[in-house]
């Protein structure tokens, strides 16, 4: 596609009522300008989706794809504690394929996701690309300081917590493969579906954990909690142990096969909960702070002395879970 | 191109040192973290370059498509008054057609300039794409509180300036095209191919302007001097007067027909050199405070009262100038 004209398109969607105090000067110069403050850290991060690796048309609309391509980047920001702020968008657009209302309705699910915290669009680019459409987001934050949340921080005999339910998206994924975009879902089917196209970054979740003040260890799930936990793992140099059973799971799983929810939960990832580990003795202050805002945190598992990994445990089976894959211990 | 393996590869480009004393954590976690101050306002751009639209291998190598891409961003921190810190780089790398060495060399492009301001790498993202290569930068800069350059500060009476020699890059293109990558240009011809190959974004006369506390507008010349300060007369509501004779030009120009250096010069973009308005009376001091640097800076025309827009003196003819074209006034 070739934008009628450009300079139109850019004021379509830029933004005309910005949202933060703190925003001195948002699009139209050359660059952005954020007013500092010395009691705060600044936290950034950049994501891209490429269609055709990291979205479809057959599963995602043009609005899907922009809200996730946001969401992923907010839950960056949310497993570090913080609070999203601003974000720039680069879009890559193909020649073909794409129509002007689509490329809108992208940046319009951006907007509506963003509005829901206030955020403001400050800067970005389009331009053209001989391939799929390339969406590049970066989203800045803010956390008090000192008060971020880094995943070196487990320590031995920690609990380990996930903030949701997990395998929504890959099931999801799943059923818009098997069906298709505008199928009459279920309720059920409905929700995993949801969780693919517009997962909710935990926001909510990561701010009770900044403010805890306790020592947090934490991961946004957007590779599948076999990656996540592994990460910590290795960042902490600890044994993370995991019960498969306890993780909480999507009531709409319950009608795949027992494989099927198992790859899904361990390795689908996007579902974008925060996954992290608490010392155990703040682990029911945790649970209250999460209640008091009626919200809900799950114990799955312990971090231990050991060598950098994660094992899961599943009725009688005990193996190593590796970032992508299981093995079974050998008795 | 897949790469053999993602994560060595992001090791292999993650700096194994950083420079900067505000940087809290850099790559490996979900996002970086950056120390705030309340003295200071942060700056924030993100520029993408698509290969075949912003590049191509024909005339950019890697290395200089890296230096480029990161430079043209730098630029937008400069044309604000500020200092660059911290980038953060996206790659869609096509399936075919790029090795795992270039790719490297794209990132070097990149490490060598950003060392030359002290900045750190501290994030982005690698996926593949169906299409050419598409490299997205984010830079962040820093300038002190109230001290940011806006186009809109341009007032009646004003000089207007440019920091360097402009239609550099549009000449070493077309020097470029005519020849090949590495065809053996002389001195002259080599300077120009390096303006178009390796532009030196003028952070240091940026800071100048920035230090002389004096109302300042201005903008980094990406996209030609008739674009720019089009773009300023719009922000500031005023006419500006160009006297083309007076836009400095490199020595290597004078071998193209007048109606190529024209139209290098005014059209040309991509010099990141800065065009800018200071009042009268601060002129002299301006030219001091440069040769204290032991840089040059250029008068090349005036702000004046009137409808927005740029006219243009050139020997006898005089006319609109147009962001892509020229118009003489009818007699």
């Amino acid at each position: 596609m070739l934008l009628r004209d450009e300079f139109e398109f850019i004021k379509s969607i830029s933004p005309t009522k910005t949202n933060r105090t703190d925003l001195v000067q948002g699009i139209g110069d050359d660059a952005a300008l954020v007013r500092g403050s010395s009691e705060l850290e600044d936290i950034i991060c950049m994501d891209t989706m490429a269609e055709g690796v990291h979205f479809k048309k057959e599963t995602m609309s043009p609005y899907h794809t922009g809200y996730k391509a946001l969401a992923s980047n907010i839950s960056d920001i949310a497993a570090m504690g913080g609070d999203p702020s601003f974000y720039l968008v680069s879009v890559a657009i193909p020649k073909e394929g794409w129509t002007e209302e689509e490329l809108s309705e992208l940046y319009r699910g951006m907007a509506e996701l963003s509005e829901s915290y206030k955020m403001d669009l400050i800067g970005g680019d389009t331009v053209s690309t001989s391939g799929g459409l390339v969406v590049t987001v970066t989203v800045m934050g803010k956390v008090k300081r000192g008060r971020h949340l880094l995943r070196e921080n487990a320590r031995d005999g920690d609990v380990v917590f996930v903030t949701g339910p997990l395998g929504g998206s890959a099931a999801g994924l799943q059923l818009l493969l098997e069906k298709e975009i505008g199928y009459p879902f279920n309720p059920e089917e409905k929700k995993l579906v949801d969780a693919h196209q517009m997962p909710q970054p935990r926001v909510d979740a990561g701010r009770i954990l900044a403010k805890t003040n306790a020592r947090v260890a934490l991961n946004d799930i957007s590779d599948g909690i076999a990656s996540e936990a592994n990460e910590i793992a290795e960042a902490s140099e600890l044994t993370i142990e995991l019960e498969y059973e306890n993780i909480p799971k999507y009531d709409g799983h319950a009608s795949f096969s027992v494989e099927e929810q198992k790859s899904h939960v361990l390795y689908g990832g996007e579902d974008y909960e925060l996954v992290g580990t608490i010392s155990a003795d703040k682990w029911d202050d945790l649970v209250e702070a999460f209640k008091e805002q009626e919200l809900a945190v799950y114990r799955v598992g312990n971090a231990t002395r050991g060598k950098p990994g994660v094992i899961l445990k599943h009725g009688n089976q005990t193996g190593m879970l590796g970032k992508t894959g299981f093995n079974h211990f050998s008795k």
